[in-house]
Parts: structure tokens; sequence; C-alpha cells
């Protein structure tokens, strides 16, 4: 095995990364964006490109993200895209994913395999503003991980807390984060 | 203009599916599901089709919805896709869109356009572990919205007030949410 290189990624770089940081602790405020357009009904389209980070605005990325929006039948819409609600339990089984990966090769863990699925359950009186008891988002989301690594089954579970209480995604959706709203 | 459609939404359904989540409230519980698989580094691929909702499994995708999570080169990654805190910007964008324009319907408002910017700020500190003080996940996310629609300014501000109150995905994110992880 490359020592320089644990579960995909470049050890050398992360060292440097981190000595970067800890000399510098600006380089670490991240802006990140995306804009959206709306189409018709349910669709909708988000662009994503340039991202402000390490004290830089970034342009490395060649061309734009887009990613659609739809809605099922069900939900009036046609299947244009998934639906907002699953692109966030993607976002958060990404966001869980790397960040396990990532303190994986700083301990030294090399990590075989690693899947999850999520479900969460939505009660859409809370959308349609039926019910006032109604919760309107995701009431608790629930993530099964299937994971195979080269450490101690105490160690592998340590790590997994340490990813889950590390991750942006899973942290801005157990903690109450400000959205705000202007129009212009 | 055809009044038995507004905004791109079929009024005809929608009065009949909230007629009938009110004669019987357990149709609106529903539950949505994604599948990811890591690939290696900072990049991994999730799969979205079935849930569960309106009392029945959906069976109206005729295909996978796959979707790839990446990093760009100063998070260790080739831009394999856009990032897990991109892909929740896409998916908040897309809620408080969508939950605007059903309600815009609901109350017979006609929207002309809406495009929303968002952006939001990350300390990597918090991912790297490198600062117990710094936040995890986004301080707070801003939402730009231009939107033009057949009401009154006031009309369309308290529309816009509703709507991010109701959007499932917005709720999510303003509001703690429980996130559970169990290994299998």
């Amino acid at each position: 095995m490359d020592i320089q290189n644990r579960n995909g990624l470049d050890l050398n770089q992360m060292g440097q990364t981190v000595a970067a940081l800890k000399n510098d602790p600006s380089l670490a405020q991240f802006e990140f964006r995306a804009s959206n357009q709306w189409m018709n009904g349910g669709e909708n389209r988000s662009t994503i490109r340039g991202f402000y980070g390490a004290g830089a605005e970034d342009e490395s990325r060649q061309a734009d993200f887009v990613f659609t929006n739809g809605e099922p039948p069900v939900l009036l819409g046609n299947n244009e895209g998934a639906n907002p609600v699953e692109f966030l339990l993607h976002a958060l089984a990404g966001c869980v994913t790397t960040t396990t990966v990532l303190h994986a090769a700083a301990r030294g863990i090399t990590i075989r395999k690693l899947s999850t699925r999520l479900s969460g359950n939505i009660n859409l009186e809370g959308l349609l503003a039926l019910n006032d008891e109604a919760t309107v988002g995701y009431e608790s989301i629930r993530t099964l991980m299937d994971i195979e690594a080269d450490c101690s089954e105490e160690e592998l579970n340590e790590l997994l807390s340490f990813a889950k209480d590390h991750s942006p995604v899973c942290n801005t959706i157990c903690r109450p984060v400000q959205v705000s709203l202007e129009r212009v």
C-alpha cells in the first residue's frame, strides 16, 4: 500500500492543509453558493460552481454543476428530478461518508467498504398547513451504515461517533441554523 | 389563462389531494430514502427512487436518480461532483421555491418569475477538529430571492414568510432534527 495515500486521500496534502490552517486560521473560512432558477410547477434548477475558501476564490471547476429538483405525480409533478427533501438525504449521506473517510485517514485507518441507507419521515400536513400541530420538515433521519475497516470494533465505533459530530451537513441538520430570506 | 392550472400546478389535483388528506390524515405520512455508496476519497454516489406516501409505495419512477458527491482539489478531491454542503444549498433553494409556488397557487397568485441565490459560511476548523470553539456546519444561510407575481407587495411578502415557515427543507435546517447512525 502507498503510505502517501489512504482511503483515496493524499496524506501529504492533508498534512500541508492542516499545517496551513493551524498557521493561519483565516484560511479555514469558506463560503459556498448555489443559484436556482424556477422552471415551472415543482421543477427548478440549481447551478453550482464558484466558492471562496483557503483565502481565495476557487477557480478549479471548468464547468457548472447543474441539478434539477422535481416532484413525483403524487406531489403534483412529473419526476423532473429527485425532490428537495431527497436531495437533503443525498447531501447528508455524502457528508457523513466523507467525514468518516477523512478522519479514518487521519487516524491511519483504512476503510475497505462503506455504504449507507438513509430514510426520514415527513407529515405533509405540515407543508400544506392543514394541521398546526404537524411538524413541517423531517421528524428525524435514520442512517444505516455498512462499513468494514482495518481497526477494532471499538475504534470503528468511536470513529463513527466522531465523524457524525464533525460532519458539516449533519451538524447543520442536528443544530438550529438560521436561514434568512431577502428580496432583491 | 387556464384556470385549472396555476404556476404549472394542476389546481383540480391539488384540491383533490387536500380533500383526501383532510378526510384521512394518515395519507399525509411520507417516508423518503436515499442509498449511498462510497467510491474513493471524497467521492460517493447516491441512488434515489422509491418512497412511501399517500398510503402506498410509489412506483412512478421508471429509473433511479443518481447523484455524485465530490470535493474540489483544495478539499483533497478532483471535482467529481458538487460537494455535500453545496447539495444542501440546492435542496434548500428548491424547497423554498416549490413551497412558494405551491402556496401562491393555493392563494390564486400567479408567479411570473422566481430565482434565488444562496450562500453560507463554514469554518473548516470545525470539520477538521482543529478548534473546539469553531462551529462545525453552516453558521447561517442567506437566501436572496428575485420574484415577480401578480399580487401586492404586502401579499407577496406575507407569502414568502409563510413559504419559508412551511418549507420542509428550511424547517429541517432551522429546527434541531435528530440524525441517528447505526451499523448494519
